[in-house]
């Protein structure tokens, strides 16, 4: 099975749902990342965020895409859709995470609609909760029980957000991913809404193919795609 | 795997989940029915309902249980939940599938209730679609492209609805899978809204152990607990 | 009565809504329609896709306005609101219909939010789904049993469509009728959320007067109204 | 054609749709008025609520049927459903109105619940707000500006609930249609959410024929359907 | 002021607002308590669960009544309705806490359906959770931080509970007091949803009364009014 | 307490929460107001709007922030947060009130966007409803009887728009606090949806300490932050 999971900063993603993508890792699944901006406006030390998020990317054995946007400024339409779908088109992922659309931070917003956009053709589509969430209703549970202290250990990667972002405090994702999974009648979940969810029920259990077409290697230099090259049709 | 179906009549659960049922029955997971009347007001022929809904029992491979409920008057409220709570009970579902709680037929409304007032401790219940529900948002869907023809065939072991009853309407049926197949990329889907959903992401394949307890065998006569017997915890 | 259909691409309006557009032409209702874009970034043929527009356009004996905006970049806010203003102060519509706000597709949200601020002071705003609509929830129908067949035909009237984009299915147009048609007791419907519907109780017919003011010719050359000439109060 | 009223106690029907009913009225239509309970344990003086509830019927030329059912006490299920299958059966409604069921009124949740029920094979259902509704949001509205002093004459034919019940104000009753009037750009509107409502765009007038059966006569002493007489099926 | 909390079962109130309680006490509010039911069939040990109750309410100052329904039975309409109506009546309180209504135990449920009927004339009440709560979705908040080892304390007093029953974890309970608290920019918090609140902003302190009504006196004997003696209107 | 009123245009803040300003007012609260366009595009006379608004500030004793955006084009993004983070930094509120974000105006949802966001770290947030709102489904509600006639004085400074604006209407305005506050259980009433609000329980009534830091001073020139200058973290 092949994942991407889109976030508007560093961090983002493996806040939301760093657990599950380590279960993914366990599996052998391939995992992909495309952060939209470098968060280059946070509360950062020295050490750039771009090199915590490829820590991160480091310890998920996850190619890494950056989006190229400003941080605080992703846009609302065709320039994020395109960055989204172009990494769609080289991942081929068989489902996306990304933020839940209702959110407080302009940056998730966008973010999420960009991605609900470029994957609109695709089956599977999940959405993750940020400090920043309103109203997260989830409805489809990861147990990650045991994956609960490595997926800290992710998060500290993100070593300038853990010390100074008062929003990132490791304590209250444990708490988050406890009252998630109390919930769900497990020791610890984390919590998807879902858009479309594809449940296989194939009864042969899917190859994960050495066919499949290779992942984009990790890319850690910012692009952004020049107008005028776009060439997924979007209707 | 093991799952449990519980519709209010003969033809609900086929109607709702059957393509999905005959998908875990392809995959060798075991299959129960609970219905909790037995139809006996609609308009049906000689033949009883309930054969009809032993044969679609049959079909699927599936245990059967019966409520023991009176046609319309499924009762909201303990008696029905402790029939849901026998049938767990006896099965130990890993999954229960029922009517969404949000219909204007007050036996799949009470039905709803009740199994989700049983299934409380549990980690996994789908909602699905009747003709009566209204406002229905499912958010997982099941491939059922391979098996729609399948399904019609089980829905028409309910012949006395299928002849009799407008709302049982096999071209209609068709239309709804087409339709929610459409909207989740697939060519026919089943479509669910998920009050709880534990997507197992564990790297290992599930062993389907032969240790399973055998799932109540068909009983085709309905029984009703008697009041006072009831001895699973409900709070 | 006048109605206005608002669409993001060429065919957006006749897969939404046109059986129903129909129905207004068979009642001498005059219908006007207002395409945000040409559509350019699909996957059309030669024959271009402003020309299917139009032949949809006689076929419904409707105005024609091109909103002239670029594919997949419709904006959110004011230029595209003072497009729809235009066509609402040309045609007086005593109905509007667009687009769900709630769609994954950029141009559909953007669309329907600029009609949404346009038709702020109207009475009678309806909103249509999309392939790419997400959690529709219509609460009314238009009976469309009699009018199936030549909606098929209006919406072959974008051949290139029809023939390229998956997204446009014939199949899973008339799947998608029938469904909706089946929830509301009808063979086939159109199914529409409101914003705004006022139901006329008034208990004389209403005159269709020859004296209603001719609406706009139908104007195949795109359009882009000057910036700094808007001339519709806003607030 | 024919519309038919449900409300739990006297005066409700005609403080959620008495101006609705007036305009039926003027346009020749015929009305029915299914009241489930006398309201007798409201605050009324000796001049029954029956009495007044039969005098808003003949201002409104609307026959009246009682459901017989205990104030305060009106069931959730099959009686409650019986009753409304009746009145249904003998009148042949093309339409119904009652209460919303989000209300924090039990009587009025029942009603809702069983006319929900009872009318799941009609196409048209539109529920109105009471002084105890909750998130009433309404999509459907009726412009009532020449008929709001007159519903208030009909609404103080309830002289009992007028003088004595605080959730009966004739000063409130207006401001809701100010309200509700003002948010769909009318100066006073009824207002009502839809279950189901099916617009009529048929190009001819639909005739109000002769040939209508006769909408059962006021019955102003209550009945109570014999429980095991019931015919309609209900599934 | 005076606040009265009503839970279905032993622990309910304290699990739900039990900090909140706490609040009120140490401002001097006097609190009440409704416990519709003893929960004699949960996993209590010889020492009851009605001298728990009385522990607790000991500890919050509270006053306390039963309501003297069966566990697992609590009805849904009028004798349920009626025991909240005197508990009301009884002690004047300006706010209601209950339980959400959106929750899959059917006497959490009936409780809180109950106390919206009984309640419909107040100004305030409050909604908390429980964990067999769904889509709770909070929107007041009250910052517990000095106040969550007190309600940890106050939770033990429900001992039987706290050592048999998996769904009372101390442990979750602090999770979720504090993913509540984060998500509302606080440490801990309790969260509620709000049917309605009124938020006094009048610039005078408000006087807290000596001339107040003493509240009914703590009363561990169950009790049930007679059928018939209902005094209070109810519409 | 410190309170800060977001709006889009001259007008809306008065006419969304004006009672309860004065309310805050009286009790010697601080309060501020963000006006985001000066509404230049309205259908304002000589006596520009920028006074209308001043006059308003006066009656108030509230300070005035101009945004410095242009009516009709209030962006979605970064340029407003940081205009709303800049009126926070200054102003130190506890609590802000804005519009609610479901509303068909784009000023009123670009604002309310960019109030959520910009106040993401705050605890509480307030929204109030416009004319052009929809779905307004209130849970916390203000006293205003003792301030309705204030009220409408207030709106009336904002003479341009009660004379020539449609949507302006004094008589809708008393109805719509009548009809919420009758829903309410109160005779008049200003309603606000909670996106976050703390119900201080404190047992110490809260000094309104003389050492607050002084409100910006009013400031009646429109300003525009230039681009880059941006100093508030936003992630």
């Amino acid at each position: 099975m092949r994942v991407l999971a889109v976030g508007a900063h560093p961090d983002d993603i493996e806040l939301g749902c760093g657990a599950t993508l380590l279960a993914h890792q366990a599996r052998g699944d391939e995992v992909g990342l495309l952060v939209m901006t470098t968060g280059e406006r946070g509360p950062q030390d020295a050490r750039s965020r771009i090199g915590e998020q490829e820590d991160a990317a480091a310890i998920l054995s996850a190619s890494l895409i950056w989006g190229g946007f400003e941080d605080g400024n992703v846009p609302e339409g065709r320039d994020a859709i395109t960055v989204v779908q172009r990494a769609i088109a080289r991942s081929s992922p068989d489902l996306i995470y990304t933020h839940t659309p209702r959110d407080t931070h302009q940056d998730h917003r966008a973010t999420a609609a960009a991605v609900l956009s470029a994957a609109r053709r695709m089956r599977q589509v999940l959405l993750y909760e940020s400090p920043t969430s309103i109203q997260f209703t989830p409805s489809i549970f990861v147990d990650v029980a045991a994956l609960i202290e490595s997926k800290m250990d992710l998060v500290r990667a993100h070593m300038s957000q853990v010390l100074k972002n008062g929003l990132v405090d490791l304590e209250a994702l444990e708490a988050q991913a406890r009252y998630h999974g109390f919930r769900a009648r497990l020791r610890y979940a984390e919590a998807f809404e879902s858009d479309r969810f594809l449940w296989d029920l194939a009864p042969m259990p899917q190859p994960r193919a050495s066919e499949r077409v290779a992942l984009q290697e990790p890319g850690p230099s910012p692009f952004r795609p020049p107008v005028g090259e776009i060439d997924v049709p979007v209707s």
